[in-house]
């Protein structure tokens, strides 16, 4: 039997297990709330972000003379610990719990509380000398600390994992159209030959697209900069010392090097959460990207012999014990499931965040924990793509040569020498008959093969 | 100038012009609601709905002692004339109105109203001898006649263009998975080439995935099939003859030949509408089916030479001006695009399925709208389809044959006579060397040519 | 340093943990997929299932000569403690892997294979005498198998989780329906005061909707029944022998309880996934209908004083310290978040569902994850809605009877009395002079007081 | 019989009405996809569009020396008819076609060669002096000008109706907001009672919401200013004088007073058209606030006795002929039936975005009229929503008195002044008891009267 303590709050005490510092608010959550528990609890970026809230908010009081220097100290050292880590078995509430997220600041505030206490040589569960609301959570209200460390999170994660992920597949991606930009192929619209392109320029429009959808994200973050903190219970601000959402905020910006501010509208901040919904949106587009762009890797490594087969990908693994070349492009196949679980992540954001009321929205939980899940997924995805496909990427030239060879849109370089009319007879001669453009041109006798070599030049008509 | 006359309802008295046999609540609506004017209008099946609903009301009413024989036989006679889409000009609203349809059942309260008297010889805008409250709309509330009109309105869409059209698309497709039957062919998986499958087992998953959907659509019709009427405002009934709602229902079933009934739960009946929702959903799976089939069809027809290539479609306009053979795939195009129509229709109706309020949900007209339009878009995509594309169907046998017999995995089936081991060494050999398999078995020496033309029979290899 | 031993596949040997029972494919899994990894592992109804399906094949194929006795035995003892959860470690991989699923078909081949080998006392890694390929694998593919699975998870916790839960909600709220079904209170429609419903029409059509829903996934249950199995590589059943599939399947059941059998159409169940989109769909509508009724809920309890008050909810946690009575709606904010979550788990569902090619649909890890999310979030949400809400759900008699005092929609019973005209004229009055109906009636002189009360009797509107 | 002239194409002759300037292509189109033909016809936007683009395009072409000044002047003036709306009858095609839109494009370039032709006194059909694709579609591809059309469509739409109207319903909303600064009134959280708010913040962050996403569909349009135009076939330009691209935008530039460019990679801009995906997005995220908001504004208005009642709406239409004061907000259902559907219509738009393959995207018409659609009716219900409900939006100054009066959580007031546990026991009692917070302050002896009313003051508690 795991021994306990009592806590307590308003509702009288319950008991805890001795060995965690969460008090009577957390385990009555553990108890109503045992929903998805073996995967939906918070895991480190909310965490932390509850870590850097709490730390800033210390020291804004500490500074505005609403707490106590010694008492301010020992919250901010308790919140280092959450920032860091070492409490993370001290959180273990789940995503579906109360929609303002009250619980998980409660959270906050009881560990914090509990191992500030025991910093400072007090009896755990006394609230003496650190009080969970009236220290840890001076002048907050879950309604403006759980959106607040909302946006620190995703903004931490977008920073640490997201950016550095889209740069280095795009770095990939522009080496490959670098290295290939001389390499001419069969362009293709509605999955049909058409006018050649280079590889250069096919696997650019990747790298371009990247690149939108790289500056999408990035024009999603100045709404993510913007904090509820300052607005208390309903935006008003009532109970924390006027400058106290500025000052926290100022704070949290030092401490994660990101230019957070206290919001200009705090009764916006607290009832809507559109600046999440605007970075789950940048997030589906890029996914959106990134299953053009590995479809695209796909279907020109299909065959081996018997699909395209313009692109050779890397073999991580046995396709087929008796198919040697059959390689599977399971790094598309990963990332493309990726994307659709970020469409999927996307319309849950978008549905909960349009369904506030008055002076609160409280879909608070499922909207970040959606967009940290895309934010982690598509990382995580872009990066195994990329070590595990996308660098070793290469062209066939065997079969991209043959391909082009065939390709009777290759006529279209013949127009403005011998005209549209015998150009499309050799075309269609060379198709009814399975002839190379060549040798229908030759056959028909609209020109000489030196011609013909001179004429058509796939790579002058890659461009204007 | 338009000649008008006056309409009154409990706000007052306001102009109507002169040639519409609409009253004062309609014209309101045509001032308050200018959204989507031009493309929003219901259109005739739901005018129709609303005629068969009116028609069976009077019919039930006059049976059970609710209304005068004489007055139920204008009623009965203008609302012919609704069914039949003589006065589809004077039903002006659009979709986005009251969200409990009000406005519509009023509109259909009130052209009935006025072209009752007129058959009666009465005065436009009188209420008198056919009033539109009182009469036409007795015993009912918009409350339940709306959501009663919106089943009606889907059943009968349902069965007159939807069911036929996949009928029609899936008697196409059988027939050639029948024609095809004997045609062995390179099957793919993960885009790579597979062991062969019959054109027609290719061609009868599609029949399966058809007739899977088929079925599913016919499943929500049962939930279409329990209607609303009876319930009147909330659910209870109030001022509704006790019988009401079941002759009415059965007057309903008569009318159209579907096996309507009275719901069992009004206030379930006026308070969701799940079984659009469900019905939605089936559309939906029956979309994303038809998605794969389209995709499908453009990728085997893909090149002609730089792509599969294993099937021809029809060439219905030109593709390119100097390109023979370049054939768009367009109908697929369009099939796919529905579909995608379809999947967002799809999220809004479960969106607005999950809004209700208490006695109501308020978000009938955009259901209903979206259903109707996604049956509309499938019918005639599915037909169009059909029509120009699945009927011209055509393997191109060389390409299937050159295919196959390059598919290194035909090596599958020399396993059980030399042994995995050799197999894979044949298969490595053409692989590498860019050899046939017969070419590379001869040329290791494991077996005969005659042996390999024994054992290497491709058609075997697809069924166990 | 861990010790380790070789394992070995096509592509050579690699390194595995000596603790673990898992193979070269798995391991090479684990490194080419760090997506998601503190989240994404696949679970036990997955593993579970893949227990449940290797022991039916072994004994499918034992039964038709296809395997010796002595190794199917191995084969059975070692999925055994697969189904009963005790290797469960031993599967390491996450959701995003290859789209067929083919590494953890694998992984239970593999962690079969040696734990079978251990059983008969051989060398882990030696695939003697139990062959991870030959005689787990065998008459399989990943391509049949887990699809497979996919069903058998799917059917097992829809019957194991989500239909209890379902039945336990209705059961309480059935009882509620009746408790209250003598309670008159103030309907609404638009959220405008409306006639009188009794509170258990109110709560009953609460049930009706959770009755259809039930009935909704029940309708789904039987696509899942057909399973992939006999299909293997690309639905042909190819190297399986002609009885496998339907031997296994009748295993499976057997093993189950539930009525699997071998599809029809194996070329559809390796292509598409339409009935865990239907299943899928289900899920959703049921999730639309929770919203409803969590909406209904919160909105009924709002205030204390400043809503509508009409129910009271347990208080399972401190709203607010300094505030008695305001009891947020925490077990409807869990509930509707877990609603959103639904709805998005769907739409990737549908849109993975809608992406197949030729002979494989590459999207079925995601699929059934997402199904299987929303399976195991909806039942724990309703059970926790349930045991912490909706048993505790009482009126509060005073606010209701009061509201329905004051509601001016109970002037619609004097209609039939004193005309439409006089009725009206007294809401009129009572409206704009704030009276109470009887009040602005004895001051019109309309009708005596005796004659209101006898009239005026709101049970008498709860029915036709 | 409707007389005809034959009209030819690459594929041969076909009939077209004497009255219609299209040719062949446009004809055969009219034949193949009878799919919603009476809803899915292209509108004015994308009529003027094409119209902006063929004039630009002449211009361009004349300038740089591919067009005899004379032709370029027929095409011009032709093109000045389509853009001001003379020649809407001339396009009949609809949505549902060829992907790339090619039919819409060649509808334009038959429409003007025609008109040219009569202009220039030639023969219709002639294809002499304006042929409709070596002059009209000049340097152009349906490739490039499909996708060009898109963006000056959403682009001109977006400035034309949607942001004047988001600007119009600020301005009402703001003028609301200062108007009523100063009323106190019961804040909500969890739609439970909390401290209060004025109704100026309450409606001021409507505002901020509207002017977050005002901002956010700006963000979106740089990405629309990016041109597809120049990229021809495949984005290589071929066939396009080099400098087409750059001139022929910035005369579509000059002819919209738009900034728009020829885009810096057009094979990004013929392949993917993620501007429009995010554009969609912010339209969503436009509709997820005007469904708060309209919610906020329903409830608020709710009752009008048994609901919360602190606003009154206009009332436009009888919402019950026997009820006075049941005012419905049909503007709030219809406008958020809008918002459901534009969250419909973007599902779609990022369904289509994400599956384009190699150089096109097929899914451009089914993009841009979602897009549009979303603007239209977006723009007309905000204003209808604006006309007729916001700017009549009141406050009922009795019940939000009267509601703030009973709100126990004004107690809070009291908490620096007697200490929390008293502020507590007075909140307790009153809830218990059913007292005002005043007279079970002074039943307990805590306070005086005077104290009560200098201390709770609840417009000092809606700063901080």
């Amino acid at each position: 039997m795991t021994a306990t303590r009592q806590e307590t709050d308003s509702m009288g005490a319950i008991a805890v297990a001795s060995d965690r510092y969460w008090g009577a608010q957390t385990q009555r959550s553990v108890g109503n709330f045992p929903i998805g528990v073996t995967r939906f609890r918070w895991q480190r970026p909310v965490i932390r972000a509850l870590g850097v809230l709490k730390k800033a908010a210390a020291q804004a009081n500490a500074e505005l003379g609403e707490l106590a220097a010694e008492v301010a100290q020992w919250v901010v050292q308790a919140a280092d610990e959450v920032i860091d880590g070492q409490l993370d078995e001290h959180f273990p509430l789940v995503v579906f719990q109360t929609g303002s997220g009250t619980q998980s600041n409660m959270n906050a505030n009881e560990v914090i509380s509990n191992r500030g206490i025991e910093l400072a040589g007090g009896t755990l569960g006394s609230k003496t000398p650190v009080h969970p609301n009236d220290h840890v959570n001076r002048g907050q209200s879950s309604n403006d600390t759980f959106p607040t460390a909302m946006h620190i999170a995703v903004v931490e994660e977008i920073h640490r994992r997201l950016l550095p992920a889209i740069a280095t597949l795009r770095g990939t991606l522009a080496d490959k159209s670098a290295a290939y930009a001389h390499i001419v192929k069969t362009g293709r619209t509605h999955l049909q030959d058409a006018t050649p392109v280079t590889l250069g320029q096919e696997i650019g429009a990747w790298v371009a697209q990247l690149d939108f959808n790289l500056h999408g994200v990035k024009t999603a973050l100045p709404g993510l900069y913007d904090l509820a903190i300052g607005g208390t219970a309903v935006g008003t601000g009532l109970n924390a010392h006027p400058q106290f959402g500025d000052t926290a905020a100022s704070h949290i910006a030092e401490l994660t090097g990101h230019p957070f501010r206290a919001a200009p509208d705090k009764f916006f901040a607290l009832s809507a959460h559109d600046a999440l919904v605007q970075t789950s949106a940048a997030l589906r587009t890029l996914a959106g990207g990134l299953m053009k762009l590995a479809n695209d890797v796909r279907w020109l490594a299909s065959g081996p012999r018997c699909g395209i087969g313009e692109l050779r990908i890397p073999e991580n693994e046995p396709g087929s014990s008796i198919m040697p070349g059959k390689v599977n492009p399971t790094q598309c196949e990963a990332l493309t499931m990726v994307c659709v679980q970020v469409f999927g992540n996307d319309a849950a954001v978008a549905f909960a965040g349009s369904q506030g009321n008055f002076q609160l929205n409280v879909y608070k939980p499922v909207m970040v924990h959606n967009v940290l899940e895309s934010i982690e997924l598509l990382s995580d995805a872009m990066l195994a793509f990329n070590d595990h496909c996308a660098v070793g990427i290469e062209p066939d030239l065997d079969v991209i040569a043959a391909n082009l060879d065939k390709n009777l849109m290759l006529v279209t370089a013949l127009n403005r020498h011998i005209g549209y009319d015998k150009a499309a007879q050799i075309a269609k001669k060379a198709h009814h008959e399975g002839l190379t453009l060549k040798q229908s041109a030759l056959a028909l006798g609209h020109l000489t093969e030196a011609q013909f070599d001179e004429w058509v030049v796939p790579i002058d008509m890659t461009h204007p």
